[in-house]
């Protein structure tokens, strides 16, 4: 009987995800692009933050920024850069993708364009949608964070994170947008390094912010769909572009 | 004496404006964009908004939204629409551009694309800054409003509304931008009416929202550059084309 239940269960969720991606691919079906659903993580840390607690040992002259551990002996090692968990792994920049992969259990999507779907928006804060995204040779995190800045007034900031040098995350830049009910939102940035905090990102409201009412407008039943753009940034003319 | 002192004063500002001018145009010149300095002017009313007391009204079954007079017996008879003073004055739709202009001292712009340049950011909320935009044969008013929406936390709501009605305003499409320091954030929506309060508009969030941190990495020197543009949007396929 528990066999049965079990097995009815799963049909209705592969029936839920289909509908989802159904539901996406109609809204973005003309482009071609590849539709991800990603379902949220209630994240396991943020008292305090590993950026505050970095931040902290930073001005008492201990370690560099974000660096949470006792001592980083060898300056290539970084750590696990997972926003989820506070976790103790470190190691070369090289083998971070595996890493969150293997352990932390990240997606992985190929493709310049892809359409992020975040299920669940309603699911209260601290709640996190995490993706890695390969495009152009490298692999890149997306983090979509529902998380309460001013008490009891949730907002949603979705960032870009390459998995690589700032040297290298020069190099891009690449474009957040939403697109429902007759509007139209766009985030255009240059993605910080892997190797900045994405806490500290999100903390100084440089990354594509909502507030509730507006991811209401954008959303479908509850999820939120992000259009993904990475492109190579040769020269930098957008400011007279404009 | 005191002539000197004054003409000291007014060369001091047209120096002000002058270079204030030259910034933007710098910034962008290269689309040959019409530059508009605008002033801020710190808003007189709030408390309560005339929408607050207007839908106390219409929920008693007095008035409908946003008429904040006694009685309006003459349903083409539209209130003054300023955002920024509680105006006993009311009238027909097509007299209301020449009342803000005349008693309200609105500028009004002719051209497509504009940008507007909003100065002394830094003043504290309530501050709006407004003007009126002329371009394919109607005319738009643009808000954009420093306020607490939580105690403590200013942001700036940009939004540009019809002078017009509901069915007029459907036809068109606006589009706000902003452009500096590798980051670009757009905002595309169909204008609401002037019938509509722009008070519901920015209490709602239905607008371009900026925190202060986003709005002071989009701000040079203490303005903001808000590039416009209008077009008429025939068939909404914006939801295709992402």
């Amino acid at each position: 009987m528990l066999f049965f239940t079990q097995c009815f269960g799963a049909v209705l969720d592969l029936i839920h995800l289909r509908f989802q991606h159904y539901k996406a691919k109609r809204v973005f079906s003309a482009a071609g692009q590849l539709v991800c659903v990603v379902n949220p993580t209630h994240s396991l840390k943020y008292a305090p933050t590993r950026c505050a607690a970095a931040q902290a040992s930073t001005e008492q002259g201990i370690l560099p920024p974000c660096h949470h551990h006792e001592a980083v002996h060898d300056p290539q090692l970084v750590p696990c850069t997972c926003p989820l968990f506070s976790c103790p792994w470190e190691g070369h920049l090289e083998v971070v993708v595996s890493h969150l992969r293997q352990t932390h259990r990240i997606n992985i999507l190929q493709g310049a364009e892809i359409v992020f779907l975040a299920t669940d928006m309603h699911l209260p804060a601290p709640t996190d949608w995490i993706i890695m995204h390969s495009c152009l040779g490298h692999q890149f995190l997306l983090v979509l964070r529902k998380q309460e800045k001013y008490e009891g007034h949730p907002q949603f900031f979705a960032t870009m994170m390459l998995i690589g040098t700032p040297t290298q995350a020069n190099n891009f830049t690449y474009r957040l947008e939403l697109n429902r009910n007759q509007r139209r939102l766009k985030w255009e940035a240059t993605p910080r390094s892997i190797l900045e905090c994405v806490d500290s990102v999100i903390s100084d409201g440089d990354c594509l912010v909502l507030n509730t009412s507006l991811a209401q407008l954008f959303s479908d039943n509850g999820s939120l769909a992000i259009g993904i753009v990475i492109t190579t940034s040769k020269v930098h003319s957008s400011e007279a572009e404009m």
